[in-house]
């Protein structure tokens, strides 16, 4: 069995219990290979098994490397479990609370962070798929030739999703920013059927065998713009630099915080330093003033601080770490593109 | 105030329920017209509010309808519920179990659909929305010209959206589905990097304004793939002539389901009939064989019958139904495209 199944019945044996059950589509396909694509039950045991809709029967045979069982209903699946002396379950906090409500009657219930902690460290394998998503991501960034681009924000977006398929992603990993003048100050704005305005901020990524890259560059052509460039871009690089395993993720986002409020602009930096990503585009830890998570080799998080200025502008540079002593960047695009 | 907030207050007041509370994305914007980027929770409540991240603050100003508040932490903002003398809280069945437990100290909790209810009956407006995202996904997939593309699956969904966009969509509203040959019978088949085989199926929608649509066409060449594309036929046609209201949900799903059975099928119709749509692909009621909902004027449901012949190939035909007393499916595009 795999050693991450493993991992999770140790870390359910310290806490006595039977089962943990999984419904989070990147959960089960962590788990097992196979990614729902309606619903599934995947409960680790023993014997871990998924229950899955009959429409994906012959996906799931196909893929998944533990035993796969047809749902047919929820007093069918707990009838099952409670047959096999199963008293308690743990489960994923994402679960919803109208699944939470089928199981509770039958079993002792709580929700446990078991899949989160192995999906945290990445095993070469994942880091080397992330890595290949990074780069075909900056690659088909380069291709867009953004400096001479004649194209909407809507159309630059396009295009760029077309070279990442092209270059061999699955899809882009989430809703491609491209944004520019002063909607650039919304940390998640939608492209326009616009030209470009300046400055010109795009924030992309894309999928590699189900793994995710995610990158921020800011072009900046005013004074003013380039101040606040110099700014994001020295807080993103101390950060980088001061990732090291043993310290609290904290700490990081501490480090680029602070460059930034020295400068005055500590109240228009107004989301987290960065995420972890893997097959979903946020995952835990993050450099977040609130998350005290240690750092640990084998963890890929993002460093993205930025600056908005309401109605004005806003300028993000964002890179993707594989924590390592070295604290590795994943890919080599410049973070001055001009 | 909105008379879909009227609408929840008064289901409220029946149950006795001071607040409820939305998380979901689509369910914020549904109340608001603000749609969160990173989180946010909407209470329902005499003065409603919404508390969401700083970095929303500026997106969420710009567009709610409804007031507007900074979220700092659990403990205030439950506070600031409890100051108003809230005493119970309904929530969504979709909360996840980990929010659930930040609230349910301090409150009494159950999960309630009244957001479900209102959503499950549109607007004209709504109706309109969703008929013009027919229209131009309906109109991009014929500037495809199927039948002589010489693409690879992967390259003819790519255009498909490019078209969709170019159109005047948002975005594709899931992730478009061009297969062919034996992987057509996956229902959720994912497009691949080889030029088309036989038969061709296409389940592809866009977003326009925010809301879905959703058509599935399967393209046939021998004698075998037209004998069970006039079955799925007849089963489509059938079901949508037998959508009135005042009928059961489950009832139109055993209109679709005996067509298929009495050919002999029965087993390889693997899902359900359909489903609502509007701001999610997937919404409720659904024509489904478990689904005892009563068909009502104003809900948009999918009619989808599909044969699946494991290792073979699948058929699936798909429209989606404005509910009125004439049962009117959205859009002109004619099920037999060769």
């Amino acid at each position: 069995m795999d050693f991450h199944i493993d991992n999770i019945l140790n870390d359910m044996q310290k806490d006595d219990f039977n089962a943990y059950l999984l419904t989070g589509f990147t959960n089960v396909e962590y788990i097992s290979g196979y990614k729902p694509t309606s619903f599934a039950f995947c409960i680790i045991k023993d014997n871990p098994v998924i229950y899955t809709s009959k429409m994906d029967m012959e996906l799931a045979k196909n893929n998944s490397s533990i035993e796969i069982k047809e749902y047919e209903s929820y007093d069918v699946m707990i009838n099952e479990l409670k047959e096999e002396g199963i008293k308690n379950l743990a489960i994923e906090p994402t679960l919803p609370f109208s699944t939470f409500v089928r199981f509770r009657d039958d079993f002792e219930i709580d929700s446990k962070t078991y899949i989160d902690k192995q999906r945290m460290i990445k095993t070469p394998d994942e880091i080397e798929k992330i890595t290949r998503a990074t780069e075909i991501a900056q690659r088909s960034f380069l291709q867009l030739d953004i400096l001479n681009n004649e194209n909407t924000e809507k159309e630059i977006a396009f295009d760029l999703v077309r070279y990442m398929i092209e270059n061999g992603a699955d899809k882009e990993s989430f809703d491609t920013i491209v944004t520019s003048g002063s909607n650039s100050s919304l940390p998640h704005a939608i492209p326009e059927a616009k030209k470009l305005d300046r400055p010109i901020l795009i924030d992309w990524g894309c999928i590699f065998e189900g793994y995710c890259s995610d990158n921020t560059r800011t072009m900046v052509y005013t004074e003013k713009q380039q101040e606040i460039w110099d700014i994001v871009a020295e807080s993103h690089d101390k950060a980088i630099k001061a990732i090291k395993p043993g310290m609290k993720c904290c700490e990081v986002d501490k480090v680029a915080r602070d460059v930034i409020a020295d400068y005055g602009y500590g109240d228009r930096f107004i989301h987290s330093t960065g995420h972890s990503l893997g097959l979903d585009i946020h995952e835990t830890p993050g450099f977040s003033p609130r998350d005290d998570t240690i750092v640990e080799k084998g963890m890929v998080i993002t460093v993205e601080p930025g600056i908005y200025l309401e109605g004005e502008f806003g300028v993000r540079l964002e890179d993707t770490v594989a924590v390592s002593k070295k604290g590795n960047v994943i890919g080599e695009l410049p973070l001055n593109i001009v």
